[in-house]
């Protein structure tokens, strides 16, 4: 018998707490012992819930509690968050999170805690949802040298971005649905500026090289800009836009960014809409290996905190070992990166047309006072070099 | 150093004794240590190859050497691969391996011996070439009760049904051109009859439920009967023919076969074209994730034996514990599986759209004297006693 602490009892953390119950015989079977939820952390009181009687508003009771060996911190936010899992690990508790804003700002340093003190850090969740990525990028895809990482990481905006494709309606409208359906926040910045997808692509790619990938420091670009304009044109072009998070690694060159790209169909996350995620990575050895699944969501996300959960009772006192050091991944000057370039533009302004060397030009009736453009492949310097001031320039959206 | 021995110098060998060199710094950085080639196995000599010096006979000089801490069998077949496997486990060395028909045969087995000696007995290749599923499985998808496994298993029968879509040609004609590429074997049966594809599914979900299940138990039927005609239709249905290995658990009531389905572009294996894999599993918390990448080749397949590799390197003396036992995996008839039916038939013949609840009757220009029925979905038992003799009928494919 292994005893949990749940800390925060909201989407996930109920979730986590119905999973260990309904799907019991199969954690069970998996871990070799029962897993039995003793505490449940929250501020808050849940008259009638079945949890009531094992929720506690203290978290000095679990620390102190010799009999609880797995902390699962499924609060969200960095602080106390930081401070509980730290503070369980030293005293030889095993933690496990799907808090990616706690994973991308404290990764290394947990992880190391964790290795002193022989139990582990696990964070399966922190990416993907429910789909298993973490695990396979540190246990399974050890050999190739990855050139490129392309994931949809954020369910809120995919499901922006599929709203707007699907039914030709603005970025606002699509937002409003996503809010009242729950997928997106009253502020829903973490997820439409993109900093919940940087956080997620810095946490892969740091795991890919083993070392820490600060996300403050990739260029990061949200969905906000969309208009239905470039929906319709990427249409036209027989596209999508999709917010990715992608990491190339070009001869030891790393260059790392979030940003909305127009996709075709010959690329395989074309087929990724709603609020499903995907990971693309493609190695020197393996090629091209696609992992497609729930990106959020309680019970997906459930699912991989307790597989998490499993493992850690399988290795209560021993480390799993995971390379992840803090030293800083070393990025490319973004200027050197290059990219195709879909640029909207007034009509009565020739420069684009004339600047840059062009690979589609389009005019369509819906939108008679401008044009638009997919340029050749370019590197960034030179494309900001010659867009100038943007003076006339409507709308600029990379193409894949 | 961990010093290895790789049984067997074909494709898979090679590309073993390849990547460990081409890709050694990660190799090292994730295993900890590094990995030496001390021998490689082969009836054959290689005159001026690389491992012309370290290239031995007789796999006694192997088995009897101390420094050898782990065995790659890439020999293919199961026996000797058998013999040499269970004696390298017998005497404390780990093995891995890509040999599904060893993995198949005598998985359980082999898993359990390996435990009782404190090694490993690892097969991530064995199924699905360089795409990570068995780790997955056993790691990572260890919460959810999954109520269907598909896969698009086995890449040669995946080209040639691709190449009959794309080009229109016969099922002779795309098997001469995969023999050519050196896709598909002088005697193709292995594949082309759906017994590489029923071993691989029989792995994974003998896996996913922790016991034994028998390819020979199941219901196989493969590609060669599918015609030009066949394909034409499914296209005029926006249909693509691909040779799927399923296993249904409804219910508890689990059901396994490998056979041809028409798929729509609403299932996700759709765009799994060539030589690709897919794998998609459905769970009662994660809803559908789905793995993608390379079946089958060379590097693909080596870069996975190479990560079990690094997994032993890892835990030379400590059992990796892999739940698999010998107790069979208890099968429903086929005869209450359900399934709709794809059925060309003589087109003087009025029995089959009289007999069936039909959702769609086509008839194309090209096949005057023919038409044909989709049936709305029914038991295998209901289907076949409404068939008969199959008297007019020219073709029955299944349809997902």
């Amino acid at each position: 018998m292994v005893k949990v602490a749940v800390l925060g009892y909201g989407t996930i953390g109920s979730g986590v707490v119905e999973v260990l119950v309904t799907n019991k015989e199969t954690v069970t079977r998996n871990a070799g012992t029962d897993v039995e939820v003793k505490y449940v952390l929250d501020l808050r009181d849940f008259p009638g819930d079945p949890v009531e009687s094992i929720l506690v508003h203290d978290y000095q009771t679990i620390i102190d509690d010799p009999e609880i060996d797995i902390i699962v911190e499924v609060m969200g936010g960095t602080h106390p968050a930081y401070e509980y899992v730290k503070e369980a690990l030293e005293r030889g508790k095993n933690v496990c999170t799907s808090n990616k804003a706690l994973v991308a700002d404290y990764g290394p340093e947990l992880v190391k805690l964790a290795k002193e003190k022989s139990v582990n850090f696990l964070f399966e969740a922190s990416v993907g949802g429910g789909i298993p990525i973490i695990r396979p990028i540190l246990r399974s895809l050890t050999v190739d040298t990855f050139y490129e990482i392309t994931g949809i990481l954020n369910g809120t905006t995919n499901y922006i971005l599929t709203k707007m494709y699907d039914e030709g309606g603005s970025f606002e409208d699509a937002l409003k649905e996503a809010q009242k359906l729950g997928y997106a926040e009253a502020d829903p910045s973490a997820d439409v500026d993109g900093f919940d997808a940087a956080r997620k692509i810095a946490i892969l790619s740091g795991l890919m090289y083993g070392k820490n990938l600060n996300f403050e420091d990739l260029s990061i670009e949200g969905i906000r800009h969309i208009t239905k304009a470039d929906m319709d044109y990427a249409k036209f072009l027989g596209k999508k836009i999709k917010l990715l998070g992608i990491t190339y690694n070009i001869a030891g060159e790393i260059y790392t960014e979030v940003a909305p790209h127009m996709i075709g169909p010959d690329n395989k996350l074309y087929l990724v809409d709603d609020v499903k995620n995907g990971i693309e990575l493609k190695g020197n050895l393996l090629g091209d290996t696609m992992f497609y699944g729930a990106g959020a969501g309680k019970l997906p996300t459930a699912s991989a905190v307790v597989s998490d959960i499993i493992d850690e009772a399988k290795h209560l006192h021993t480390n799993i070992p995971i390379i992840w050091s803090d030293e800083p991944v070393k990025l490319a000057e973004r200027g050197r990166h290059r990219s195709k370039f879909f640029i909207r533009v007034d009509r009565d302004c020739d420069d684009i047309k004339n600047q840059f060397e062009i690979e589609q030009l389009v005019t369509l009736p819906d939108y008679p006072d401008e044009y638009a453009v997919v340029t050749t492949e370019m590197t960034f310097a030179d494309f900001y070099e010659k867009i100038g001031d943007k003076e006339h320039v409507r709308s600029i959206v990379q193409v894949k």
